[in-house]
């Protein structure tokens, strides 16, 4: 008996969140035959960006996180709106968060948010050479602070265990594996 | 002026979606003195754990996620109890999942879980010399799939991208890093 072998037996929209659309899924265990409730969290996939500059810095936006109230390190990145392409929508939150804009796009692949409970992917990506010569716009909700930091400090940061987002991490991770720093 | 600085003004509790709370922060941006509503999933921490056998390969669940709606490949893991230490939770979970049991616990760290919107964190555990000689007891809502991979193809799949879990990825870098295969 496969473990996707589980049954959806019905299931109702939730409260909506904001940030989020919310369902229960009524799930059917195949091993037990019960039913559980599960609840997922709808939204729009997300993005975030390696930006380098042609001095071999990468570019990091420090906020305020409400979540954990405190501040991190973190990539610039945001939101795909509807109808928009995840590549696209890097460009949009690159500029609008650092004023940083750049020629050379590569997609270092995505994962999923939270598989668990979200039915979102964040989809990374790396801009090489970019240069500040964009407009910086923030939303109302947001403060960033832009901070250049050069590769090699960045990768010690990373081995220390510096930077306290998971999809800056995998990010990161997809990067150095891209520039075969790990291997 | 700091990223830090902005002031909570109050808030509301939101509906009560059985694996979080939600509260909604009403936070003024320092940059621009607005109010803006903010989305937080309160909830325990959660653990997971890197378990490998005498004969160095690594304990693996296959699990439907809701989430995305697919079978991933994850580390046994779980939420912390009220109460409970993450070691202990780490060490319940692993038994409860998989059977398995080991003497050999360090500590790996922790991550936010998500720092936007979480308040919680997760916490990995390297636990070796694990042996099948626990009781494995799975929640009504959970069916899993143990799989033993040899650390050396888990390293593999780590550089393909193969885990669809940031946790688990998280989990996994800090594992390499404490291995020092990664360095």
């Amino acid at each position: 008996m496969s473990v996707s072998s589980w049954k959806r037996e019905h299931f109702e929209e939730g409260p909506d969140l904001k940030l989020f659309k919310t369902r229960f899924d009524f799930m059917n265990n195949p091993r037990n035959g019960k039913t559980e409730k599960m609840i997922i969290l709808e939204s729009v996939d997300s993005v975030n960006v390696i930006a380098r500059t042609p001095e071999k810095e990468i570019i990091f936006v420090r906020q305020y996180r409400f979540g954990i109230g405190v501040e991190t390190l973190e990539l610039p990145g945001g939101l795909v709106d509807r109808g928009e392409e995840a590549k696209g929508a890097g460009k949009r939150e690159l500029e609008e968060e650092t004023a940083y804009t750049g020629a050379q796009w590569v997609s270092l692949g995505k994962i999923a948010s939270n598989p668990v409970f979200m039915d979102s992917y964040i989809h990374h990506y790396f801009a090489d050479g970019v240069q500040p010569d964009g407009q910086q716009q923030l939303d109302d909700g947001e403060m960033v602070e832009v901070v250049k930091i050069p590769e090699d400090e960045v990768y010690q940061l990373f081995l220390e265990g510096a930077f306290h987002h998971p999809h800056a991490v995998n990010a990161l991770l997809r990067y150095f594996v891209h520039m075969q720093k790990i291997k």
